[in-house]
C-alpha cells in the first residue's frame, strides 16, 4: 500500500462538498497536484489555523478511530469558530508506522462527518511512514474567511467589559482522571453557531482547548501587550458555579466541595467552549441568545484596569486574573486555580 | 518548558517579514491568536501545500538541524513554485519527544534562512510531546498566492509538447544509497526563479520530490483524466544523459554504463528539480532562459497521444511513458526505468 494508494482508497472522497462558494470555481485544484489552488479572492481575510493529535498524549492506540478523525478536525474548526470566521477547506499530514485498515476507514469516517458538518473538504496533505513501534501523529491545517471583515481577536479587551463562558466545565479533566466515558472529551462539538452570533458584539474571544485559566491569561497577556495597559479580570466563584458540568458533579458528589470543583473546571482543557468578552449593554442580548441556541451562556466575571488604586491590587495573580469568592470578596493567593494544561518537557 | 516558552524562544522570531504586501495591513495577525488573520483579499488565487518530514524516514537523529530546518521549508517552497505560485507564509507542527535547547536552536536558524529568503514568515502552529524514544515528525504547511491568476497544473499536457527538466539529476538517490554528503540532499535548492519565469508560457509542471518517473506517470495521470484523452510521453535516453548529476557520475565511475545511470537518475528522488511542459515554439526562449539563470535546462521528451496509431503503441508503460534511446529506438520493455520512491507500507 503506497501513500498515492492510501490517497485514493479513503481519503479522495474527503475532497467532496457541495455549494461551496468559493471552492466551486473552474480554478479550484483540490487533492492531487503540487498544492491546492483556492479561489478564495475577494474583500474577506483569510484565517488559518493547525492543531496536532499525537498517539500516546492525545489519544491512545485503542481510541475509536473514528473518534480521533472527529476530534481531530472539530479542534481545528473551534479555531475557526473562535476567530469568528467560517471554515472553508483543510489539509491533512498523517504520520503511520504501518497500513490498518480498520483504523484507517473509521478514521476517515470520522474526519468526512465532521468535514461535512462544516462543509469543509480536504484539499491536500502528506502521508509519511513512521518508525515501527512509533506513535501516529496526526495534524490538520484548516483555512477559513472571516465575514464581513469581522475577527474575534484575544487581545480587544476592554476594562467594563463582562467575561462570558458558554456551556460547562470540568467534564473533560474529570473523566480523564477518573477513566469516565465522556462524550464531550471524545467529541467536542466547537461552538460554530454561537460564533456565527457573537462575532457581530464581542470584544474578544478564545476557546478553551488549554482550560480556562491559561486562557483567561492568554486573553489578558495579549490585550495587555496590543493595547499597552495592564488589564486584569476579576472572576467570581459564585456565578462560576453556574457552569460547573453535571456530569463532573455526579463523578465527584460528595468527595469535594464546590469551590474545589471550580478549582478543577477553571484548569480543565480540551473543552472547548468559547469564552469572550461584551460590554455590560450585551446582557440582554446574549440572554436572549442562549435560549435561541439552548445552550447555557454565563456571566462569570469583568475586565478591569490593574492600576496602582485598583480595589484588589495585592490579589491578582501573575497571569492578572482576580479570583474571587464573590464580587466583594477575594480568595487567599494560596487557594486560586492557576494554570490548565500545558505540553511539559520536563527534561528542560 | 512549555510549548508556550519554546514558541517564545524560538519561534517567535520566524514571524518577522519586511515588505510583504499581504501581512503588511492593519488586520494581520501572526503567532499567538487561535488562528492567523492574512489579509490576502485581492483577485489572486490562494495556493496551500503542506510536506512532513519524519525522523528516522526522511533524516536522521544525528542529522545537522540547520539542514533539517532548511529542508522542511524549502520542500514546500518548491511546492509552491512548481504551481507557479509565489510563497506567502507558513504553519508548523512539531511534535518532540524532548526538549533540545540546541536542536532548536539550529532547526530554526535553518528554518529561518528559508524564510528570510523566501520573505515567508511563521503566522502559526502547534508544538506536541511524543512519546520517549519516538521520532521527531516535523510537518509544514505552506500558503501561497498566485500572480496574475496564473497556475502551473500537473493535468494540462498538450500533444506535441516539449517535456523539459532543469538542473540535474541522481544525485539525491546515489548519494543515499553510497552515503556521500551531497549539497542538494541536505540544502536543496527550490526552483522559485525559473518558476517565475516559466509559469507565463509552460502548459505544465511538477517539481521532482519522487523522481521523475514517477513525477511523469503524475502528469500523465492528471492530463489524461481531466482531458479524457490519452496521453504518452516519450523520453529519449540520448537527451537525457544531459541532465545527470556530475557528482553521480564522479561517484559511479566505471562502475555502471551511461544507460544504467540514466535509469537512477529518472529514479532519483527528493531532487527538486522542476519538470514542465511548454510548446515547441518555446525553444528559444528556454534556451535563452537556461543562460540568463545559468542552470541547465534539458529537452528530453515529448508528448503524443496514446492512440491506436500510435507507433510505439507496444512500448508505452503502464505509466504512460515511452522510454527509447533515442528519437527512434524503443527500449525493451523489461528494461524501463519504473518507478520512483514510493512510502511503503509493507504490512500491506
Amino acid at each position: 500500500m503506497t501513500e498515492f494508494e492510501i490517497i485514493d482508497k479513503y481519503l479522495k472522497k474527503l475532497g467532496h462538498f457541495k455549494n461551496n462558494k468559493f471552492l466551486s470555481k473552474d480554478s479550484f485544484i483540490g487533492i492531487g497536484d503540487d498544492g491546492a489552488v483556492l479561489p478564495l479572492a475577494g474583500n474577506e481575510e483569510t484565517v488559518v489555523s493547525t492543531d496536532t493529535m499525537v498517539e500516546g498524549t492525545h489519544f491512545l492506540a485503542e481510541s475509536d478511530p473514528s473518534s480521533v478523525g472527529q476530534k481531530l478536525l472539530s479542534v481545528n474548526v473551534s479555531d475557526i469558530a473562535a476567530m469568528g470566521a467560517e471554515p472553508v477547506c483543510f489539509t491533512l499530514n498523517l504520520t503511520l508506522y504501518e497500513y490498518n485498515h480498520l483504523w484507517l476507514t473509521n478514521f476517515c469516517e470520522g474526519l468526512s462527518k465532521i468535514a461535512v458538518e462544516n462543509n469543509c473538504p480536504l484539499v491536500g496533505g502528506d502521508i509519511t511512514k513512521g518508525k515501527k513501534g512509533g506513535s501516529k501523529v496526526l495534524s490538520v491545517t484548516i483555512l477559513g474567511l472571516t465575514v464581513n471583515n469581522k475577527v474575534l481577536r484575544r487581545d480587544s479587551l476592554n476594562v467594563g467589559d463582562d467575561i462570558w463562558i458558554s456551556g460547562d466545565l470540568g467534564e473533560v479533566s474529570t473523566a480523564l482522571s477518573l477513566n469516565k466515558y465522556s462524550e464531550k472529551l471524545n467529541f467536542p462539538r466547537p461552538r460554530l453557531e454561537l460564533a456565527r452570533k457573537i462575532r457581530n458584539f464581542a470584544s474578544s474571544a478564545i476557546d478553551i482547548s488549554d482550560g480556562l485559566s491559561t486562557e483567561l491569561a492568554h486573553m489578558l497577556f495579549a490585550s495587555s501587550k496590543k493595547q499597552n495597559r495592564n488589564f486584569c479580570i476579576e472572576i467570581y466563584f459564585d456565578a462560576f458555579e453556574n457552569c460547573l458540568s453535571p456530569w463532573m458533579r455526579v463523578w465527584l458528589k460528595g468527595r469535594v466541595s464546590n469551590f474545589d470543583l471550580c478549582k478543577i473546571a477553571s484548569a480543565s482543557g480540551d473543552e472547548y467552549e468559547l469564552c469572550f468578552s461584551a460590554s455590560k449593554r450585551e446582557r440582554n442580548l446574549i440572554k436572549k441568545l442562549s435560549e435561541k441556541l439552548k445552550m447555557p451562556l454565563t456571566l462569570i466575571g469583568e475586565v478591569f484596569e490593574n492600576s496602582d488604586s485598583y480595589r484588589f491590587k495585592e490579589s491578582v495573580s501573575s497571569s492578572g486574573v482576580v479570583w474571587l469568592k464573590s464580587k466583594g470578596e477575594v480568595l487567599p493567593r494560596n487557594n486560586i486555580p492557576e494554570s490548565g494544561y500545558l505540553h511539559f518537557f520536563n527534561n528542560s
